[in-house]
């Protein structure tokens, strides 16, 4: 199977869900300026989580065009790693709802969501890269060793972030905001030699 | 017609109608962290569907290689099987709604619009292999005869499985579960020699 | 301006619209079983809308490929058009709420905007082709003139059905379906030559 | 970084912001002939909507066209710009609800949505101009200059019918249509350039 399909499907479903995410915003009650002031935490929960899909869109690019051939194994996974980003939209919106009361719960599952989405796509690459096993003959090994080096903390640093939230809500939303601005500045960066 | 125009229409129905799956996902009522725990029928229905959807789309594009041009028969069996399959969505909300009480209506009109869904499938392909009425000349009849034995069976499943709902909503689930996942791992092999 | 351009924004438009309509489908009161039958009005006028823009999707190729060059008038009607198909979940969503009713204001929105729809498609289509304003130099007059012949009663045929609802909302509601399958296989038989 | 994949990311979000659009749109209270022409202000709000994200969608692609490639700083606005626009479905949704009132803040908050809109808009076209910075050798200084000009006064004029929602929700709201009208207009003329 060429990876060009699986492009197409992976690419309908990122943009897909990084604009559905709005549908979940909704103002808060009062009258519409007070309203739209206190719907506060829906844009925070909205701008993190489209950041955050914007970033894997861009990078899963990157990751392609190292890729000669996927295999069922390979497929298998970025059916379940799609579907995690397909799920984005609903604990964003539970986040929403919740982070004016600090509910830890809520950002336990957001960051929860962002933690088996690194994984799964951590998973997908090093299957692919370990013994160039799908890469292209004619790719750049240091590209390829450049892309593992910047997945390998991916899942950890979203784990930690996720654990933060049983300290406090507001510390694990922060840090998931700041993960995506230092992924849009990273990937950007790793983007230029795509 | 060309069958682009024909696969970018099918393309875009197969990955809006997974993604807008989430959508329907709904936290249960009580804390936050009890109603997230208790939608789990919501993730459920989720997963079967976003997986059914995938399998698709995926089997769709190997369908479309081996056929040449399309007829106004072929097309119009086409657009009724994306009508079932942008249709699916609904009947996952109703299933997640009601799967806690093991709603046997629920699941039976879940498994239905599958079986829908394969009988449509089935008859625009082997419309389209019969007599290789619109089979591609270079077409290898080895995989043309490969997708028909794969297709055949395909509605028998989903009936049964659909009948089994009649006994017990959950065995159904976990027909429709288990063939969801036959099909990710059956319908990979298979797209390996597409 | 190209055309390639114009065609891929119409198309993202007629799928997106096409696949919205489910989000709109509601079972009704009642058991799970009741709820799910007595749910027909939604499941009709679904039906009706996603065969009327499947429809829409496919001709909308075949007049883009006579078409050379767009300027700024074509360009206006076309979006103007576009406002006008992706409008169509809001009328069947009232449609589907008031069917059983027969409701006549409902049937009335729901033909009027389909009316509109043609209309501003004809005027597309005619704005282009008059004097081959904008027609490519190597199309055939005569597929050219057969387009004109199948667009010239569009508005004429909905905007009749439209008015039956003044008599009967089930009316017209069947006049809308029997015009969607008519030009389900007119287009597609008109689909063959393009 | 090539433009292309920025373009599939792009056009992906403005199609599927346009089409949500319609979600916003509900028919008011009392009798269904009442409700829906008593909804007159949600499809006030939702043709201007359409029409600016239909302008953009159109500019964008011109724009882009005169890019040859694009670094991280390019990246970063572009992603903060297509943030903005899926944004747009939410204080359209806001301005229906409350413009029979005449809400000043909710026809603020929609004119400030489409002034930071044109304001990263503007920026990510004048950081790739300036100098020529990200510009491809082979284009025309004047269209490069002709864009410039058509850009500097984008958020000036959002900006000042946002303020005028101050004095009146329906001035700011009339002067956001004739804004989008003009552009209509201005972008077509501007387009047969590109």
């Amino acid at each position: 199977m060429k990876t060009a399909r699986l492009e197409t499907f992976s690419d309908g479903v990122f943009a897909i869900a990084a604009t559905l995410l709005i549908l979940e915003v909704h103002r808060a009650g009062g009258s519409v300026a007070h309203g739209l002031v206190h719907a506060w935490p829906s844009y925070v929960a909205y701008a993190i989580s489209f950041l955050t899909i914007g970033i894997i869109w861009v990078n899963h690019h990157t990751v392609m065009q190292q890729i000669d051939r996927v295999d069922r194994t390979f497929l298998f996974i970025n059916v379940v790693f799609l579907m995690i980003v397909a799920f984005t939209p609903y604990p964003t919106r539970v986040l929403a709802e919740t982070l004016r009361d600090g509910s830890k719960p809520a950002a336990f599952a957001y960051g929860l969501t962002f933690t088996l989405m690194a994984i799964s796509y951590g998973a997908m690459w090093f299957y692919a890269a370990r013994g160039r096993r799908l890469i292209a003959p004619d790719a750049d090994q240091r590209v390829v060793s450049g892309i593992s080096r910047s997945f390998a903390p991916g899942s950890i640093i979203y784990g930690a972030a996720t654990l933060s939230s049983l300290v406090s809500a507001y510390l694990a939303v922060a840090l998931y905001g700041a993960i995506a601005l230092f992924y849009v500045l990273e990937s950007s960066l790793f983007g230029r030699d795509g």
